[in-house]
Formats: structure tokens, sequence, C-alpha cells
């Protein structure tokens, strides 16, 4: 991920202070960007003043972010291979839907202080790429929406049937009752195809690693006589 | 699965002895339980009289798991970390309809007792993950034939669509030629998505690597000039 | 596989010498049988004699197997637990449409009677549950045609539709623009169904694993300056 | 994958060589290959005159491919056996469609003679079998389209179609809003569906290792108080 940390520590260690203290910022700022966002689409009636807010502050949190990457890569002291070696950052930017992903980070952070137990391993990458997963879905749900709602033939013509769209689409069962219609929609839909895919491929094998671990672990420790443990 | 019982030993027998009590009892309410949900479904011709009995009759076994969760909390002297701790046995409590996959774990106590020789490690999970996928697609297309037989434009009309819906859908097939449309039935079918997607991957993994396993057994074993065992 | 080969030698030898003499018996009887019922379902204007002729091959084909079964049984001198120990040759004896995978049997052991270089573990597991795939897709076409042809409302009208519909279920695609619609259809569809998700499950993973492991062994054995030797 | 390097080791001199200079006539035949099928099948209205010099370009590059294919045959010095022991190269040769993959053999290439920095393993496998899935999609794209365009009751109506179609169809999604009602275009849809499951399984199965490992990773490279670096 950091090849950077293992190049230069005195930059690392202001690299690191950096991403401590952008943590809230950011983490307001994707939650303003999602949010706004889903009232933008949903609430059809609101007046012209509102909307333009609204849309005023997505563009701000998304330029918030491309600030955040551009310290980033100063800090990283690297040049032109940062963008090359920190894909997925260049790749956040680039899509402004993917940002909230960067809650799982929040998260992971503040359980971190707390000193709580962490999460095992399988467990968190399920928690990860579930969480990865559902804001994929929501945010292609709602842009399909706004794409879709006033095309011609179009299926999906509610944001419920959007979300149902999107719970078909990720979990790759495809019914194809509702399905996107226009190039826009099927452009977003495609992108939601491949990352479903791969995200919830991410939490099937991991679930599954997970149940042979808990079945292997379950044998050693039986108490005689006595059925196991989990459910 | 079960951190406490590293922790103190007095409890954990009462604990254990509490568990293996239940056993029976808990068998019986969770076949009490799908029963008669499937009765009161199925049978709509009962007389209301019945209709109310069997009703009466799912939510006493309904409470019977809540006060078993319960009774365990208590004997695990944890406190409140111990819902954090087992997120199975509380989303048992609160999704009824995952109860009856209590019956593996009868099953298996009772395969220990007799001494039976052990299932291998890939084909418990197998064992374990489709018996779940089957009880929780029967419970699924139950419910959701349930939601769906009145409502109007439904493709779902009698239980056997139900059951092909829901085979359709657990193995992600999806060929939406039945599919539900109201927005309860929707819930459920996403639950059952999800649900059908971890456990049949956790059967799909499991069943490839004990063929690769078998595999590699067979070369070791193999008498020369004979042919594999396996079909 | 089989635990009885560690347990009594007299009787393995002789229950090793049964199988290798059966070898071509049951080759023969397995084309026979999928040939015959191929044959009886898709020759629609055969005079009756023939049909006749053809499911009496078929019921013999059977037959062949059930004895062959039944021998192996008695020579394994296991008693009533070889049923529970090898619930796969069971399965094959009850299943008539699952016979022809003891081709695969055969298939490999003429490779190893010629002193062919094996398969790598790998290819051996693709080509296996491939080939199963491919022929329960087969009899699985065959089965849903015959049942779905004279249906009213079938989407399912000509022997290539039926084909078409069984990828599309094998690969968990599933359009849906072609479906069963008859209960029986339905049934056979959802042993394919399972089928077909564990055994593709089983390919994907080992065509997976096999791809990184070819990509780490070229790490090692490419000289200086070439290019990958893979495609 | 090149058993023939272990045994002579004069011909693999003589094999890499010839290899290292095909490589960029081979790239340039992949390259026109495939752009001229795409532009003889998107440009309908071509006048004769292009038409037929496309296709003689297309057989040209073909022949290119199948002279490399013999010579390194010939080179390899191992008789009938090297077709048995190339079967992906065998197959290139016959499907044509799948020829471009080569352009990754070129990148990996180009990138090893720029000393640039490897990718990791799974980062590979990932590139390889995305690259390939993208290219084996838009082969079928065109393939598809060519033989739907005129058939009565196709769905496939435009190339944006069936580029829709075939990204629902690689991912196994299937909506089945449009499908191929062709015998030639389904035939050419079971082939991109049994490749497009192995290789987005094989894309999966890599991220998914690829997202534990670095998740295990991250564990150990942690400084006390910071937040992970992957988002």
């Amino acid at each position: 991920m950091d090849e950077a940390v293992d190049e230069e520590l005195g930059e690392e260690s202001r690299l690191w202070s950096w991403r401590r203290r952008m943590e809230v910022p950011l983490f307001a700022a994707s939650v303003a960007f999602l949010g706004c966002y889903a009232v933008r689409v949903l609430a059809e009636g609101l007046p012209e003043g509102w909307r333009d807010a609204l849309l005023a502050v997505t563009y701000a949190s998304w330029a918030l972010f491309l600030v955040d990457y551009l310290v980033q890569w100063r800090l990283s002291g690297q040049g032109p291979g940062y963008v090359r070696r920190h894909p997925l950052d260049a790749l956040v930017v680039l899509l402004p839907l993917l940002r909230p992903l960067r809650i799982m980070r929040i998260y992971e952070s503040v359980r971190h202080r707390h000193a709580h137990a962490r999460l095992s391993l399988y467990a968190r990458v399920i928690a990860y790429a579930g969480m990865s997963a559902v804001l994929l879905g929501f945010a292609g749900a709602l842009t399909v929406y706004a794409e879709e709602r006033g095309a011609p033939g179009a299926t999906i013509r509610t944001f419920g049937d959007s979300v149902w769209w999107a719970c078909s689409t990720l979990t790759t069962v495809g019914y194809g009752d509702v399905a996107p219609v226009t190039p826009k929609g099927r452009v977003v839909a495609t992108v939601m195809m491949a990352g479903g895919l791969a995200l919830l491929g991410a939490v099937t094998g991991s679930f599954s690693s997970w149940l042979i671990q808990s079945f292997t672990l379950e044998e050693d420790r039986r108490p005689p006589g006595s059925s196991p443990g989990a459910f």
C-alpha cells in the first residue's frame, strides 16, 4: 500500500500526522457529499436555491478530497510515481461516489482509539467489503434513478425499484424485471456490476474461510459431551 | 465463538450444562415455530380458532428462544459485551425464521453422542451451510408467498412458484420469470439473496477444496495399475 | 473415499480386481444409457418397437450399475456402513443421469495405462468437474426438453432452446428468456442449478488457483530479457 | 507451461529468440485483426472494396499467428506432443478472437524491459484476467451484434445493446432484457459465458486474496495511533 513508508522516515511522520488531522474533516466531507447528492436526487420538489446550495456543498466536498490527495502526494515526496503506486486513492478522487468508503477508515480508527477488541481478520474483510458494497449499491441506485426516472420505456420508475435493482445486481442474481435502459444508466450499472462482483466475491470468500476456520477451532475446544457453541 | 469459555471456568460449566439441558426443548421449539408458520401460511381455509392457536404456538416458541438467550447472557457473566461478542445468537433471536438452523446443532450433537464417525471438515461445512440455505430458502419462500399472493400484478401466485423463485434466487441464477413485486416481498428477497450468496459460496468453496483434496489423496493411495476409487 | 482400503487387505485386492474387470462393461453401459435416452427423447417419429428397445437397453444399463454397486458392497465386507461411507456411488445408482460421469474414470485409467504424462492437479479437477458439468447439462437439457415440449405456455420449445437454457443455468447467468414452466421440469432445473453451482465453482476455483500458480512459477523460470511463456 | 525449457537447452535459446523477435509483429497483427474486424462489423455503410481490404488484413493477421505457431512447434523439437502440452497456444490459433490477449504479453514485456517495479502477483493475475475478460467481451459483443442485428425478433438491435448484454453476461448477472436469439449468436454467448465465468472467477478470487493479504500486512506495519493507509 504505502511503499513510501519504508523509504523516507521524516516525510512519513508528517504524512501520517496529516492523515490523522484530516480524518474528521474528510469524514464530514464524505457524509456531506453523499447526503447532499441523495437529497438532491430524491427531493424533487425542492426550490432552485436549495438545489444550488446542495450542489455547492457536493462540489466543495469533492474539492476537499482533491486537496487532500494533492497534499498527500506532496508530503510523500515521490513525484509522478505516486499516482501509479496509489491507484485506489486516485480512483476515489476521480469517482466521487466511492468516497464514502472512507467511513470504514474512520470506524476502524475509532475502534482502535477506544482500545476495543479488534475484529478477526475475516470479520474485518467482510465488514469492509460488505459496507463498500452497500455504499456502492446506494450511490449506484441514486445515480441510476436520476438517469432513468424520466426515460421513455424505463422499468426503474421509483427509488424503491432502483434499490431493488441494485440489490439484485450486486448479488449477480439479475432478475431483469427492472433494468436500466438509458446509456448513462447502463454505464453506471456496469461499474456497479464489476465492483459488486469483486466486493461480494471478497465477502463470500472470507465468509467461507471464516466458517471453515470456525469449524476447525471448534474441534479442539469442545468440552466432552457438549454441543458446539456456534449456532 | 465463545471467548467466555476461556475466561471463567465456574460460569462455563453452568453455561454448558444449561445448553445441554435446553437442546431438546429448543429443538422442539424450532420445529414448532417453522411448522406452525408454514401451516398458517399454506392452509388458507383454516378456521379462525386454529389460526390463532398456530400463532400462539409460534410466539411461544419465539419466547422460549428469547428466554434461552437471556439466560445464556446472564450465565456468561459478561454484561453488555455479550451481545457484541455473540452476534449470530442475537441475530437468531431477532430473525425468528433463522431459528431452525439450530436443528443442525442437535444433529451434530446426536451424532457425537452415538460415537458415529465424524464427517470430514469440508463435509461438515457443506452440510451446515447447505442445510442453512435450504431452511433459509424454505422460510423465505413461505414469507414471500404470504406477501405476494394477494398483490396486484404478482408473478408469484402459488407456493410452487415461490419455491421455484427461491431456488433460482439462492443459486444466483435469477431467471426473473417470477419475482416479488411488493416492497415487503422484496425486502425478504434481499435478505435471502445476501444470505444465499454467503451460504452457497461457502458450500461451493468447500466442495471445491474437498475435490482438490480428494484428487491429491488419491494420487498417493492408488495400487499400481488400478483406476481411481472416486467416480 | 475408500476407508476399506486401509482395513482389509485380502478383500481389497478382490475389490480392485473387480473394479478393473468392470471398467469396460460399465463404460459401454454408461454410453448406452445416455445414448438410448437421448435418441428416445430426440427422435420423435420413431416407431413404437424401436422406442421399446431403447427403453429396454436403458433399463439394462441401469441394472448393470446396480449389480456393480451390490457386488462392490459385498466385496468391501463392510455391511450397512458401506452406503453411508460411499454416498457418491449410491447417488450414481439412484440418479441414472449422473452415470456417464464414469467416463472420466475410464479416460483417466486409459491415460494411466499408456503411461502418458499425468495432468497437473488443477487441470484434472477442471477436466473432471468441467466434463461432469457438460454431461449434467446435456442430460438435464434432454430431460427438461422431454417435460416441457408439450406443456402449454412453455418457452422451451426446441432442443436448441433447452441446450441454451442449460448453458445459461449452469453458468448461473440465468437470462430467463427461456425457462421451465412445468413442476417436473423445475425440479430437474433445481438439481441442475445446485449441481452446476458446485461443479463450476470447482472449475472456477481450480482455474484461479492454476493461474496464480502459473504466474508464480513463471517468475522463477524466465530467462533474462525474455517475455513470459504463457499466452 | 513450457516443459521444453527444461529439456533441450540449445533449442530453447532459439525458441526464446524467435519469440522475442516476433513480439512486435504479433502485437501489430493482433491489433490489426481486432481493429479490422470491428470496423467491418460496425461501419455498415462502407464500400465493398474497403470491406474486402479489411477482410484481407484480418485473414493475413490470422495467417501470421498460424505461421508463428508452426515455427514455435518446429523449434521446440517436440513433435506431436507439442499440441497437447500447449493447449492455450493452439486455442488462440483456432479462436482468432482470443488473439488480442497477446497484448498483455507485450505490456508485461515492455514493463520488464523498462525495469519498472513489477506488479504484485495478485495485481498481475487481476490485470491479465481482467483485460482478457474485457477483450473477450468486446470481441463477443461484436460477433453477437453481427449475427443478431438482422434477425427477426432480436432484442440486440444496436452495438450498445450488445455491449450491455456482454457486460451483464460476463458478470453472470444476466438480466435477460436483451439476449441472443439466433443459434450462432447463442453459441458465441455460451463460449463467452464459460470464458467469463473462469476469468472473472480468477479476478474475484485474486482480489479477495489480495484484500486479505493487505489487511494482514497492515496489521504489522501501522505506526501506533494512526489509521490504516488503505481506504
